[in-house]
């Protein structure tokens, strides 16, 4: 009988996540029942939000259940139906999980097509990541040609369509990535004006230098001190879409020190500073709007995208730990069949 | 000869400012040129933010000079004119800063009524602190009836205002205020559903009973422990209009301890807060439909103010340090002649 490999959850972390908070589990492969299908895993995604899945904490999502599959967003195939909206054959983009296989009925589950783009770009720049670089320079950064925008985790997915989307809109655009070989794509291959190396002692003094008329949106996804070095360099009326602060996910308790608290309110305050948090699903109804805008530019050329890609379901926990040392370069996906 | 007096700043304070720090000088009244007018001050506000400005800082505002007059807004009457834009005998609106009197031309200065509201008002609910509270609202905090908003100093100026328009717009509107005197006011007075004590060493937790349902909009104007009090009651989707960080203003260094940097941003992050920073004069273009919304409020009777007068071009230095201590019951005016 043909079996279905899933990562269950198995106990919450304490800081970093290790392989033993999960636990693989093999079983038979669903039966759909009316109004259902069953598709094979094609594709799975790794984000750095799974982290914060793994926590018994109040979030905008609720918690994987100590025992219950992790969530990830999934491509796949239709290999049985018994819903005519999602028939056997065609490929479908769902929250599918940590899975070979997964169960479902149509709703949430959108069918696509691998003639507009890859079936992988699904979780990619056409899903989350590249929706999450558009509603959020859209709603709250709201890029003006001419002005300066930095991104750090500059070749994640995300930063990689960040960057992106605001070059074809005529900015300056400044990437902090980990590393020498990231910063040379984030330039040569994805067209930054400059990228800064995270690890360079020099950091702060240069990105100084790559900003000479300061930050008007700083897109934030990692926190820490990256944070602290571009905050003093942002400008009056600058913008910060808060999308992450992947430096902060795996912490257990608040760090000490100087408290950047009032200083951060202060230079909001004078500086007229918008800081808002933002998760891709707060837009959704504009996901047409985005795919509109987002298409023809992938159509024309302008839209560059690198892929990290693993193979195999058994893949994944090591991805997640990598994804959040920031050890992918490219959007992390999983070969899974 | 008459003579006018004025306060110059005569050093930059370290911390909270003491008497010493500005100077009174006496010289003789100015003659009106061509274009200018001379006026007799008649009121003059003390607000917080002059406070910013003894230091040299880059701010949204140029620091005073030392040796310089020290700024503020004032109400005065026409004493001489020789620009027919300000004729002889006019109530004027200006900010004609610590002084018995000032010369100007037309440009900047505005011709009030007191048959509208009284003068003082001008520097009060009509004027800077009364167009603070009404744009924070409109443009960052946008209340919605049945929201809950939580405002400290509030029986401030400002606070006081964003209260009474928060409760005309149909919120729960609670207030933090120092001491039950200035709490009773603003139950018993100024309608506020609630009122709590910011020394009661119960403060958390009776906050925390008076927004059963979570705070919508943070009116940000002091910082420090209240911050930290109201911070985790934020509901997803709040706003947060910082106007002010009264706290921080004598702050020589930045405090150490708990770092709340990292708490504010994943909190931004989870429950997609908003936090924009504003000077009122970001909204100045919005000035008439402020008191077209607002002067039907005052005569209908729904606003209500209370002032807190000292007497005398003498008394401004004390009453800054009273304000910055949060020593005022109400706008603090000072009445000069």
């Amino acid at each position: 009988m043909a079996t279905m490999k899933t990562w269950n959850l198995k106990s919450r972390p304490v800081g970093a996540p290790t392989p033993d908070n999960w636990e693989l589990a093999e079983d038979a492969i669903p039966v759909a029942g009316d109004g259902e299908y069953v598709a094979e895993t094609l594709w799975l995604s790794i984000d750095p939000y799974m982290r914060g899945r793994m926590n018994d904490a109040k979030s905008y999502a609720q918690p994987v259940p100590i025992g219950g599959r992790m969530e990830g967003g999934t491509v796949g195939r239709v290999i049985e139906s018994k819903t005519p909206d999602v028939p056997v054959g065609s490929h479908v983009l769902y929250s599918g999980g940590w899975s070979t296989h997964w169960k479902a009925t149509a709703k949430g589950t959108q069918i696509v097509d691998e003639n507009v783009v890859p079936l992988s770009a699904y979780v990619g720049m056409m899903g989350m990541p590249g929706m999450t670089a558009w509603a959020g320079l859209h709603n709250i950064g709201k890029p003006v040609a001419g002005e300066t925008l930095v991104v750090a985790a500059a070749t994640g997915p995300v930063g990689t369509m960040v960057g992106q989307i605001a070059k074809a809109k005529g900015l300056r655009v400044v990437g902090i990535a980990g590393g020498a070989e990231k910063c040379a794509f984030a330039v040569d291959e994805l067209g930054f004006d400059a990228c800064l190396d995270r690890n360079d002692p020099d950091m702060t003094a240069k990105l100084k230098e790559a900003v000479p008329n300061g930050i008007d949106i700083y897109w934030e996804n990692v926190g820490g001190p990256i944070f602290q070095a571009v905050w003093p360099l942002m400008n009056p009326f600058s913008r910060m879409p808060v999308c992450g602060v992947i430096s902060f996910y795996n912490a257990t308790q608040a760090p000490t020190g100087r408290d950047w608290g009032p200083q951060i309110f202060r230079d909001i305050l004078t500086k007229r500073i918008l800081v808002r948090g933002f998760i891709v699903w707060d837009y959704q109804e504009q996901y047409s709007q985005f795919v509109n805008e987002f298409v023809p530019m992938i159509q024309e050329g302008r839209i560059n995208v690198r892929e990290d890609v693993s193979q195999g379901i058994e893949s994944a926990p090591q991805s997640l730990i990598d994804v959040l040392n920031g050890d992918n370069f490219g959007k992390k996906v999983i070969k899974v069949a």
